[in-house]
Parts: structure tokens; C-alpha cells; sequence
């Protein structure tokens, strides 16, 4: 393909990944351009009703397919590549059940073929194992790779929730299908397991040699017994090497808390990999929501663009700051009398520092004021705690610590 | 470079990094080979006592340095680069404070320098921001990027211990050197977190221009409050876009919990990239051991020896198990009895499944032995379970779930 011109991407579907894809691509237009030195364009856009897919792969250098399904998409994505087109696909049952046949087309047709948002969005496994681990030997991958599911224990788990009851509520929420069968039972992680299986061990593994078990007959008491032995429930994917074998499994299983998976809460995806010679690497994120996969999809068609980039791109003059808003946690050895917290009080909200939390503790010579403060400059909170360490009734030097909120809940 | 003679590699430094990395290419050669087509062989290994480095660069494709510092090894890496040989380095002082004039090097040598070995072990936080977020707008990264002050934080709120009896833990373990000030003072985050703000804004963040704040005076007063507020004390690298300009801090901060850096313990890094289309993704893995380090290292390799390939190589015959070991949960509802449990568990041992730990629970009607197992084989405890489900004084369906440990630890 000649360098210079627009990298024209044919997009096929235009449902709720395909659509965030096409606004996406467009709103980073110019930073990929910045960055590959080409401008991504779409060039047309198929879907069931509408388009002609001989003409939109006639004027595209690579294929973007996110109708899912296997047909007419398998014809399409093995057409495009015998063309000499690149394809980028988050289509999971086409990789599962038609994983070595589209590899070998790819291979053929020397073209690449790119598939990162197809098992965990925006979590990079794929890249991962085959870029970062590629000289690793991987013994076991294990993953939370559907977000629905995850998002029904974890309501399951916060709220003492039936089954019943947290499926509708992920219904609501649009974390879960009106018909959740494929999610619910499990099968939906099972196509994700195989092609990480497939990545983990050069394996082909058959959609109908994992074993699946889904989460429809987890009751609030089995949750209650796993929070009485401080362990969590969540639906796991299992791909491991046993005695030169390879087993794929998806099922429930409790997890000890010190088990990187066990903290995975909500609608979010993340993957396990073991490697005696890395101990173990976990990724997470997001699961698959329209947005989260289209940005992994477009961060394939950036990889197809261009071989990726060792280096940066030479450094953009920028503004480097120090003195930021931080929340704060402050910490005050004090005498225990009257008047105490007024003043320091008094100080903060002269330098604009807001009290968010207060906890008093001890007495007498054990008397302690611990406070936290709402989102302010360093610069002024810093001011405020000069001042108060003059205090007469301030016995030892303040102690001062950043507090962080998850930013996205 | 031709194609199909060997990939020459050419290793300055031989301490604890370099000595894996020799191992671990000479382990993994055969893997490589079959993976790239080629085979990767070392052409010579410089020390500061011994080696001639203009004789290993004239036999060499590519320079892996490990030696660390700035002298020689700034020098070295710029003329490797203008002779034309690639560059993988872990060297997060050289990267932090020339790193545009290392980076213009490579430019104008027209090589890859790689170096996810430098900032967060074997946590691929470099390529996932170069590549996978290519297409994305990065608008903050925290990390936790230095392991020793991870295990000494952890090791305090474990046990109560100290600042100075967990550091002296630590040192013990081999996860502290015998002067731990650049770990301690936050200093070595500062220099990876600059590494980071680099990649992810396109800024030239300039060392100085980062603000840290060690852990030397946290307490376990610190730590108990902490504690009571559902808070984890960790110490965070932050570098975020203010306002149209770039900061970058290093820190102990409180985490809520849940946040994705609050539950990382141990000597482990984690790294957080937070985008708007993502909303985040965490990575995160063991800390800069010197095998970690290495196997970071020897990625990059491969990577430079071809443009990582976006087909995983052809499926190699494998045989493929569905009956495997797992540690079972099984919930029985049952009678209130004597006897109950000395025949659930004589079953269970006809089969070979030996019983890990049993709670007894509820009375009459609601009866319950809640039961967990040593790893068994599937086929072997499901056989037992079909005959407990048979037993009169069994009210319901036996109910069962698999349990997963963390396997390192």
C-alpha cells in the first residue's frame, strides 16, 4: 500500500461497536496521523440491509468486521483477505469455531489479521502473549472474560441479591441481553478461552473441547460462604498445560483473596497469565462495552498501519506542572482541650482547604485529630499545615498523606 | 540484517539482570527459532572489568545493555545506535535524563531501542501505552513501579511491624539493597514515572521536574488508620494532564479500595492508564527481579528481531483433556443426624478425594456440611458426589464449586 495517501478501512456492521468504531476513528483522526504519519479514513460501510461488499473492499486497504456471526461474515473475512486486504475482527465465534482457517487465509494472503477486541475489549491480552510473553513459555492463562457475568456475582456479592433478582438488575443497566443465555451459561467465555488457548499454546482447541458451566445455579448461601472464608465467586476460564496436554475450562470457583482475579468487581474483564519465568502477569479493564472494544479495534487498525513504533515520536513541548490538587489526609498529634479543632478548622478554611472527614481519637496525651480533606493545591494546604504546626497545642510535627478515589465507578 | 543466519546479541553487563538475561535466552532459543525463524545467539558479553565493547558491537545485530549508570553506558548506547544496531536497555536513569538525546539517536540510526525492562519489570506498561493505546488520549497514569517499597508497605499493614523492622525484612528477603535510598525516597519511581510521562503525553518530562515523597516516615499509626477507613497505603507515581500541561508526582497515598492499585501487595508493580474511550486499564505483575527483568528484556528482543506478528504461528497437534484436578467446594443440605458426615466421608475416600477442611452448619431442617477438598480429578469426586446425592438423609442436590489459591506466593 502506497505511503502518503489516506489507509482507507472498510468497515463491515454498524451495530453498537460498529457505530462507537466509526465515531472513534473519526474524533482521533488527527492523532493518528500524528502519530503513523497517515490519515485512517472509512471508506464504506456494510451491514445486513445496506452496502455492496465487493465495492467496499475494492476501495479499502484494510477490513474492519464487527458483525459478528458466521455467516455472511466468514465468506467476507476470508474473501477480503485472498484480496490482499488486512482485517481487523472482534468476531469471536468466527476465531473459535473457525480460528485455523482464517489463520491460514491471513497467511496466504500475507496480510495481517488482527483480533484484540474479540475475547476481553480493551484488556491487551492478545498483544500480550504475542508480543510481551512471545519468547515466554505460558503454562496456564486464567481469565474473568465476560463482563455480565461478573457484574451479576459481584451484585450478587455486594447486595446478598438472588441470581434472579441481579440478572435484572444487569438487564437494566444494559450489562446483560434481554436473552443471556450465551453469557450466563458460560458459552460466551468458552470461545474467548479457546482462543486464548490458542494463543497460550499453539493450540487448536475446538469450541467443543471446553467445558463450561455457567453461574445460573449460584445462590446467595454459596456467596455467604465464600464471604465467611474470605474468599470470592467468580466465573473463571481456565487454559493450562497438564502432562503435555492442554485443558480448557470455564466454570464457577472461589478464589482466595490474595488471587489476582479476586478483586476484579463489576462489568470488568482480566486475564491471568503464569509463566515460570515471569511468575505471573494481570491485566484488566472494562469488558466488552461498545466503546472499549472499538478502542481496541482501532488500536489494531493503528498496529496494521504501521509495523509499531520502538520509540516514541519526538517530544511535543509541554508545560510541566508540580503544584496540583491532591485530596489529603492530615494527621495531628494535639492536646486534648476545648477549642482545638475550631482553630485548625479556622486555618484550613483560610487557605481554602475543605474538610471532607474528621475522626477524633484518644485522650490527654493520646489526643489525635484526623482529618481528610476535599481536592485542593498542594501549595495552599501546605501553607494551612506550616500554620498549624506553630500551634502552641500541636505536640509533634503533622503528618501528611495523598488519598486516592477510583476515578471511574 | 540477513535473513537465516543467526541474530547476534551482543550483552554489556553481566550482575543479576544480565546473568538472567544469558540464561534465559540460551533456554528459550529453540522456542524463539520456531516462533521467528531465526535463532538468537549472544556474541559476546562486556563488563566494566572485561570485554572490548568496539569488538562485540562490530559482531553484533543488537546491544542489549544492562549494565546501568550513565558512564560508559550512555556512550555505548549512542554509538551502538549510530552504527546501526538495535538497542534493548533497562537502564531507567539513562532513559529519564538523556532520553531525547537517546531517542533522536535511534532516530537518526534509523534502529528500534526498546526498554520495557525499565520501568516496571515484566508489567508490559511500555508496549501497551506505545501500541495497544496508540489511538488513545492518555489523561493520567498511576503506578505502583517500585517493588520494594510495595513489600515494605504491605509487610507493615500485615504485620504492624515498622518502618525500620519491615525495611530490615526486606533486606533480608533480597527485595531491599543494603542502601535502599533510592528506593525508599521514591527516587527510583520518580525516574520510571518520568519513563511514563514520556510515552504517554509525548512529553519530556525532565527528572528534577518530578516531585517525590518517599516512605521513610510512614507509622504504623499511619497504616491502623488507614486500616479503619478501608483505606490501602501505598506508594503511587502519578503523571496526569493538568489544564493543558503535564504532571508528574511520586507519593504514599491512600487507596479506596477500589481502586486497582489497592490491592496489589507484595514486591509487585501495577500500572493504571486511564483514558476516556477505556475509561482504564491495570497491569500488573512481579516487581524488577532479576528474571522478570530479563524475560521484559528478551520480549524486546524478539520484537527487534521481527515485526511482531499479528498471526500466531501454525497449531501444533496437541491433545486436548477435559478431566483434570481441581479443588472442589461441595454444600450439602442433609439431615440433622449422627453419622451424616463419617458416611459422606467414606464415600468421598472410596474415591480418592481427600478432604481439606468441614463446617458443620445450621440445625435440623436446615442442616448444612459445607466441605472443601485437596485437588482431585473431576471424574473422581463427580463420581463420588452422584453417590452422596443418592444418600436418604441428603435433602437437595448436592451443590459444588471449584476453588482456586493463588499459586505464587
Amino acid at each position: 500500500m502506497p505511503d502518503g495517501g489516506p489507509f482507507r478501512v472498510g468497515l463491515l456492521g454498524h451495530g453498537t461497536v460498529g457505530a462507537a468504531f466509526a465515531r472513534l476513528m473519526k474524533e482521533r483522526a488527527d492523532a493518528i496521523e500524528a502519530e503513523v504519519g497517515r490519515r485512517a479514513e472509512l471508506s464504506g460501510v456494510l451491514t445486513r440491509s445496506r452496502g455492496d461488499f465487493a465495492d467496499i473492499l475494492e476501495r479499502s486497504d484494510l477490513i474492519v468486521e464487527l458483525m459478528g456471526g458466521l455467516d455472511p461474515t466468514r465468506d467476507y473475512v476470508l474473501r477480503a483477505m485472498a484480496a490482499g486486504r488486512h482485517v481487523v475482527t472482534a468476531n469471536k465465534q468466527l476465531l473459535s469455531q473457525h480460528g485455523e482457517e482464517v489463520f491460514d487465509a491471513a497467511r496466504r494472503g500475507q496480510v495481517q489479521l488482527r483480533f484484540e477486541g474479540a475475547v476481553a475489549g480493551v484488556v491487551p491480552a492478545i498483544r500480550v502473549m504475542s508480543e510481551t510473553l512471545a519468547a515466554a513459555h505460558i503454562e496456564r492463562v486464567h481469565g474473568i472474560v465476560n463482563g455480565t457475568t461478573n457484574y451479576i456475582l459481584s451484585q450478587m456479592t455486594a447486595t446478598g441479591a438472588t441470581y434472579a433478582e441481579a440478572l435484572r438488575e444487569a438487564q437494566g443497566m444494559g450489562y446483560a441481553e434481554a436473552d443471556p443465555t450465551e453469557d450466563v451459561t458460560g458459552k460466551d467465555a468458552a470461545a474467548k478461552m479457546a482462543i486464548l488457548a490458542r494463543l497460550a499454546f499453539n493450540a487448536a482447541v475446538r469450541l467443543d473441547e471446553v467445558s463450561y458451566e455457567g453461574i445460573e445455579r449460584i445462590t446467595p448461601d454459596d456467596i455467604a460462604y465464600a464471604k465467611d472464608l474470605g474468599l470470592s465467586l467468580k466465573l473463571v476460564g481456565s487454559a493450562e498445560r497438564i502432562d503435555g496436554a492442554v485443558a480448557v475450562h470455564v466454570y464457577p470457583a472461589f478464589l482466595y483473596a490474595d488471587h489476582p482475579l479476586a478483586s476484579v468487581n463489576g462489568a470488568f474483564n482480566a486475564v491471568t497469565i503464569e509463566s515460570p519465568a515471569i511468575t505471573e502477569i494481570t491485566l484488566s479493564g472494562p469488558g466488552a462495552g461498545g466503546v472499549q472494544t472499538a478502542s481496541a479495534v482501532l488500536g489494531d487498525v493503528v498496529s496494521a498501519m504501521i509495523p509499531p513504533p520502538s520509540l516514541p515520536p519526538p517530544a511535543v513541548p509541554q508545560r510541566i506542572v508540580t503544584d496540583t490538587e491532591f485530596s489529603f489526609y492530615l494527621h495531628l498529634e494535639v492536646a486534648d482541650r476545648p477549642g482545638v479543632l475550631a482553630q485548625v478548622a479556622e486555618i484550613l478554611g483560610m487557605q481554602g482547604v475543605s474538610i471532607k472527614s474528621v475522626v477524633q481519637k484518644g485522650l490527654g496525651d493520646e489526643a489525635r485529630l484526623v482529618m481528610v480533606m476535599h481536592p485542593v493545591l498542594e501549595s495552599s494546604f501546605r501553607a494551612a499545615v506550616d500554620l498549624i504546626a506553630r500551634l502552641d497545642f500541636v505536640r509533634e510535627a503533622p503528618r501528611v498523606i495523598r488519598v486516592i478515589e477510583e476515578t471511574f465507578d
